[in-house]
């Protein structure tokens, strides 16, 4: 049977979801702990890929599972249990359900959602988990440049070279910045789809909006002209966010 | 003259506030650091103890200097990013400003509030920073529990025994769990003192309630025998936060 795995991870430790050689990566620490616990080699396909240090509060990974269910575990609730009991505290499962046998955590996906967190003051508890940004920021400014971001079409300028996606067209969907209490902000994206790194170079450019190094009518000309040269410097890993996976099939 | 100092620490890696022989606390690195600063031996007197891996998101301390300020920085703020740059990741300085000479960080507090994180389901992003619990909690009945807390009277029952203090008497002014998100809630606990290992006690035997282990009823028997004894097991400490100085001459 097919199972869909929810679950969040601080990214801190891991040289990002995907498996590869010589470091460690979520998959592989999830892959080895599903491995021991169903008893025979299990492989879990991701919902996409996070980078290093990135982290994610809702991940969606299935996985095929040949076994009785009934003679290893009494409910999902249990097998759920002795999974978080085998994996580090860094990786958390919220939940594990069968789904039909064509249903793919990457393919099926609708929509995706991530959150970037930045601070302004140095602030013992966010260390890690939020970008620190040496200067106020405009707010207002950065919302006005985020509308230029909604829509559905050509994001080139903000993907990595070497990307290795087939196409730069995305639905964007919502691109929003909000307060988090005093010298916090966190800024939402929504989108069908995200090119490798863009939610980074899109924070990084809209961060050269709030210090008032750029006007927030340039991002509209960057964003048409479809060339990475001209987005600003991807922001840090660590304030970066998968917050969200849409399936049809999953109520949230 | 007289200074305080406003700060955040993140308790983890310090066996608390004071500063002792042979383990590090936050006391003897911000005196380090401030000594540096403003150079010469700079002793701190915080507004009370924190025991070891303890948070604090606001805790208060005094010093004094006498030293010309016009002379080293251009304004408080710049002390602040100076004293920043200098201290570890987990300690931040919100703020620093002269009050009265006879002004005292421990002796002018007139309340305090501690806030107390729990959560129980596994959670990568609170690791460290509120409490596992193993069980589902009934959060109405620990508030039922807790109204039995707010009093004008004696919690000898809830004071680690040698506390070394002289009375047992606190005015407590609220007591109150509320949620904050699934399976993460949070209590509130005001007083003008609290005393030693107070605020875990308390704690440690309102979650014997929310597991159903003790009726709220018998919280009023355990206050009133003033017998530590009768008291749960003192809660974790990384759930433990000091989250509010008060003094009459400081507007927050």
């Amino acid at each position: 049977m097919r199972c869909f795995i929810d679950l969040a991870y601080d990214g801190t430790a891991y040289h990002g979801w995907q498996r590869q050689p010589n470091s460690i990566s979520v998959q592989q620490v999830l892959e080895e702990r599903l491995s021991d616990l169903l008893g025979e080699p299990t492989i879990v396909v991701g919902c996409g890929r996070t980078d290093t240090g990135v982290h994610a509060s809702s991940f969606f990974a299935h996985f095929d599972w040949a076994g009785a269910f009934g003679t290893r575990f009494a409910d999902w609730e249990q097998m759920v249990w002795k999974l978080n009991g085998m994996l580090p505290p860094d990786i958390g499962v919220h939940r594990i359900f069968e789904v039909g046998e064509r249903h793919h955590a990457r393919f099926d996906a609708t929509e995706r959602a991530y959150t970037y967190r930045v601070h302004t003051r140095k602030h013992p508890f966010l260390e890690g988990r939020s970008a620190r940004v040496y200067q106020d920021l405009d707010v207002e400014s950065m919302n006005a440049a985020s509308r230029y971001l909604v829509f559905n079409g050509d994001f080139a300028t903000f993907c990595k070279a070497g990307g290795g996606q087939k196409t730069t067209l995305c639905d964007v969907r919502l691109a929003e910045w909000r307060s988090e209490g005093p010298h916090r902000m966190r800024f939402d994206i929504v989108a069908d789809r995200f090119l490798r790194n863009m939610v980074r170079a899109v924070v990084g450019t809209l961060l050269e909006v709030g210090r008032g190094r750029m006007s927030p009518g340039a991002v509209e000309e960057i964003v048409a002209a479809c060339d990475r040269g001209r987005a600003g410097a991807s922001a840090p890993a660590c304030g970066l966010y998968l917050s969200r996976v849409e399936y049809p099939f999953i109520s949230t």
